[in-house]
C-alpha cells in the first residue's frame, strides 16, 4: 500500500504542484478572489478534496459532528496527539492563503516528516474547521467553538445564511456541539497562516511565530428610520437612517485612530436599498479590535456614544448588538518561545483572529505566520510565494517533529 | 356582448372592489410593501390583469413594442385621442397606490362615462407603461422614453439588472424605440398618481392638479480603494472606500439643506461586504432634485467637489457618472388651469419624476394628485383612502369628458 504521495521534486515544486489542485475551486473569475463559504459546493469540493488527499496517505478521517474533519497518521485512542491544520472557507471574494495554506502545508509536513524516515511517537492529525471567517453564518471560528463547548449547538442549529438555510440543514443534521473527549486526546495545536500585515517584509522574514491575539469583536448597529420618497420629502421632514450611519462609520475610524486600535464598517444592508427612496432601515456591522480589553471596550462604548447622539439629531432609532466577541488570547508563552529558537523566527502578535486562539483556552497552543509580500488580506492581493511557503512547511514539519 | 361591468354599489366601494383585486399581487408579508419589478413575475400578472379588465370593456389592447400597453375605447386610427393612465411597477417595498391607483381609476373613469351616457367624440386608451421607477434596469421612466425617443432603443435592449438578465431578454425581443406615428394620433395625456407629500392634507383637498415636475437625475459615485483585513491593516495604511462615501452622504445632505433643494443617497453596494473586510469598493447613487437647473447643477458640483477632496485624503478613487437626468417640466399652463377651474382643485409642483413629465415634450400633458394621509411614498405608508380615490375617478372622468 502506497502510503505517501512519491516525494519527488523540490518542496517549492512539490507545493505549488498540490497547491494548484484547489486553485480553481471556488475562484470568481471577474474579481479573482475566492467565494468558499463553509459547506456551500466549492467548500465542499474542497473537503472531499481533503479526504483524497488523507486517503493518499494512509490517513483515516474523522468527523466531530460539528463539521470540522481530522485526518489521522496514528490511532486517534492513543492520545497526546498534535493536531495541526486550518480552515477552507474564504471571505466574499477573499484570497488563495487565509486558511486553506495551513491545510496544504499541514500534509506536506506529514510528507516531509515520512521521507525524512520520523516515526512519531504520538500520533499527528490535520484538521479542517468549518466556517472560520463567519461569512456565511455571522459567528466566527464557528467550527471550534462548537468543538470546544464556547457556543450551545442548539443556538448553532438555527444560525441562518441570506437565503435562510440554517447550519443545521447545511450540515445536514443539528451540530454535536463540545467534544471534551476528543479534546482530551489532544495535548497540542499548531495553526499555519498567512501573515495578515507587513511585519515579516519589515523584518526579512519569511516564517513567524504568535504572541497573541488582540481581543476583538462583531457589533451591529441597526438603524432605522422612515422610508420616504426621495423627490418629494423635504429635507427637514425627513428621518433618514442613512445619515446616521454615515456619521457612525466616520466617528468609528476617527475613534479607533485617537485610541491606537482598529474599527472598520466594512459591510452593510439597506432597505429598500432603492435610489429614489429614503431608506427605512439601516444596518451596518463594526469590526473592532485593540491591544487590550479596556480600550477595546472603550472604543465601542464611544462609537455608540457618538451615534446615538447623532441619532437624537436626525431622528432615527439606534439599537447595538453585539454579534460576537474573543477575548485577548495569549498563546502558550514557552510553547511560542521554544519554537522560535528551533526556527531561529521572530515573534509577533496579531488582530486577526484564529480558530488558534478559540483553542488556545483548551490546550498550549501555537501559530505560524508565513511571509505575504502585499501584506493584504481578504482581498485577491493576498500572496505568498513558493519559497516561502516551501519555508512554512519545513517550520512547521521542525515544530511537529519537536511536539511528538 | 357586455361592453362594461355591472356598475352596482358607490364608487368608493366598486373602487375597493376593483383594488382588492391586485391588492395581494407582489405584495411582501413580512414587510407589507410591494416588489413589482418591470416584467417579472408579479407585473406580468398585473399586466394579465390589465388585459382582463381591457377585455371586459370591450377595449382591444395594443402592444408599442416597448413593453407599454393601451387598451381602447374607439378606434386608434380615429387619432386625436386622449390618453390616461400610468404604470404597475413599484420601487423595492414600495407603496400600493404609485402607479396603480392611476390604472385602476383610468379604467373606473371608462366605466362613469359610459354609466353616465357619454359617448366621446375622440377615442380613449387606458396605458400601462413598463419600468416607470426604474428599480429593475436602472432608468426611470424607461417605457415612455422608448415611446418618444428620448432613449435609442439598442442601448435600452443591454441594460441588465441584478442578476445579469437584459431588458430585451425581459421584454422577449429588442424593444421596438420611437413610435411617432403612434404618438401623433394622441391629442392629450392625463396621469392621475397619488400625491408623494402632505400639501393636499394641508389644503384638506382630495384632489389637486399638478404645475411642474422639478429638473432631477441619478448620480453614481464610484469609490474605490484597497479592499484588506479589518482586523490586521493599521489605520493609517489603509485606503477604506466606506469613509469617502459616508462622508459623501453627509455631505450631500448639507449641501441640500443649504441650497434648499433634495439629496438622498438610499442605495449603496460594497465589494465585498465583509464585516471583517476593508472594502475595495463602494458605490452610492445620488438621487438630486431642484427647483431650478442651475440650482440641481450646482448641487452635483458641490457634493462631486467635497467628495473628490475627501477622496485625496482617503487616498481612495472616485468616478462619477450621470446615470439620468430630467430636465425642469412645465406641465401645459392652459390645460392645468382649465383642469384646476373644471374640479375647483388646487395647483401644485412636485419633485417627483413621472411618465408624464416625458410625455409633456411631445404632447399637452397634465397630472392629477390624489391626497395621501400619511405624505409618505416609496413606503408601505403610502396611503389613500377609498372616498379620496372615488373623488380621483370622478375628477379624471370630468377631465376626460372635457378633453373629448
Amino acid at each position: 500500500m502506497l502510503t505517501h504521495p512519491v516525494v519527488d521534486g523540490s518542496l517549492p515544486r512539490r507545493f505549488r504542484r498540490l497547491w494548484d489542485e484547489i486553485a480553481p475551486i471556488g475562484r470568481d473569475e471577474r474579481s479573482g478572489g475566492y467565494l468558499r463559504y463553509a459547506l456551500t459546493e466549492p467548500e465542499l469540493r474542497l473537503r472531499e478534496w481533503f479526504r483524497a488527499q488523507a486517503d493518499q496517505r494512509d490517513m483515516p478521517v474523522t468527523d466531530d459532528g460539528n463539521g470540522n474533519l481530522f485526518a489521522w497518521w496514528g490511532a486517534p485512542e492513543a492520545g497526546n496527539a498534535v493536531l495541526t491544520g486550518s480552515h477552507f472557507d474564504s471571505v466574499p471574494h477573499g484570497g488563495a492563503y487565509d486558511g486553506p495554506l495551513g491545510i496544504v502545508s499541514a500534509f506536506l509536513a506529514v510528507d516531509e516528516l515520512r521521507a525524512s524516515g520520523a516515526s512519531p511517537a504520538r500520533p499527528i492529525a490535520v484538521a479542517a474547521f468549518v466556517e472560520e471567517e463567519g461569512a456565511r453564518f455571522g459567528v466566527p471560528c464557528l467550527g471550534s467553538r462548537l468543538l470546544t463547548g464556547a457556543l450551545p449547538p442548539g443556538q448553532v442549529a438555527e444560525l441562518c445564511d441570506q437565503d435562510g438555510v440554517s447550519f443545521a440543514a447545511a450540515l445536514g443534521g443539528p451540530p454535536a456541539g463540545a467534544r471534551p473527549e476528543l479534546l482530551d486526546r489532544v495535548a497540542a495545536f499548531v495553526e499555519l497562516h498567512v501573515e495578515q500585515g507587513r511585519a515579516l517584509v519589515e523584518r526579512s522574514a519569511p516564517v513567524a511565530v504568535a504572541s497573541s491575539i488582540w481581543p476583538h469583536g462583531r457589533w451591529r448597529f441597526d438603524f432605522t428610520g422612515e422610508g420616504n420618497h426621495a423627490g418629494t420629502t423635504r429635507m427637514a421632514d425627513r428621518r433618514d437612517p442613512m445619515l446616521t450611519y454615515a456619521f457612525t462609520v466616520l466617528a468609528a475610524n476617527k475613534e479607533a485612530r485617537r485610541l491606537g486600535a482598529h474599527a472598520t464598517v466594512g459591510r452593510v444592508q439597506v432597505e429598500p436599498n432603492a435610489t429614489n427612496a429614503i431608506p427605512a432601515q439601516v444596518t451596518g456591522w463594526l469590526d473592532a479590535r485593540a491591544a487590550e480589553p479596556e480600550t477595546l471596550a472603550g472604543l465601542v462604548q464611544a462609537v455608540h456614544d457618538r451615534a446615538a447622539e447623532r441619532a437624537r439629531r436626525d431622528g432615527t432609532g439606534l439599537r447595538l448588538t453585539r454579534e460576537s466577541s474573543t477575548p485577548l488570547v495569549a498563546f502558550d508563552g514557552g510553547l511560542a518561545n521554544r519554537l522560535a529558537g528551533l526556527l531561529d523566527a521572530p515573534v509577533l502578535p496579531t488582530g486577526a483572529g484564529h480558530d488558534a486562539g478559540v483553542l488556545a483556552g483548551h490546550l498550549p497552543t501555537a501559530m505560524l505566520f508565513v511571509r505575504n509580500p502585499t501584506g493584504v488580506s481578504h482581498s485577491p492581493a493576498e500572496s505568498a510565494n513558493d519559497d516561502d511557503c516551501a519555508a512554512g512547511v519545513r517550520a512547521l514539519a521542525a515544530v511537529l517533529e519537536e511536539l511528538t
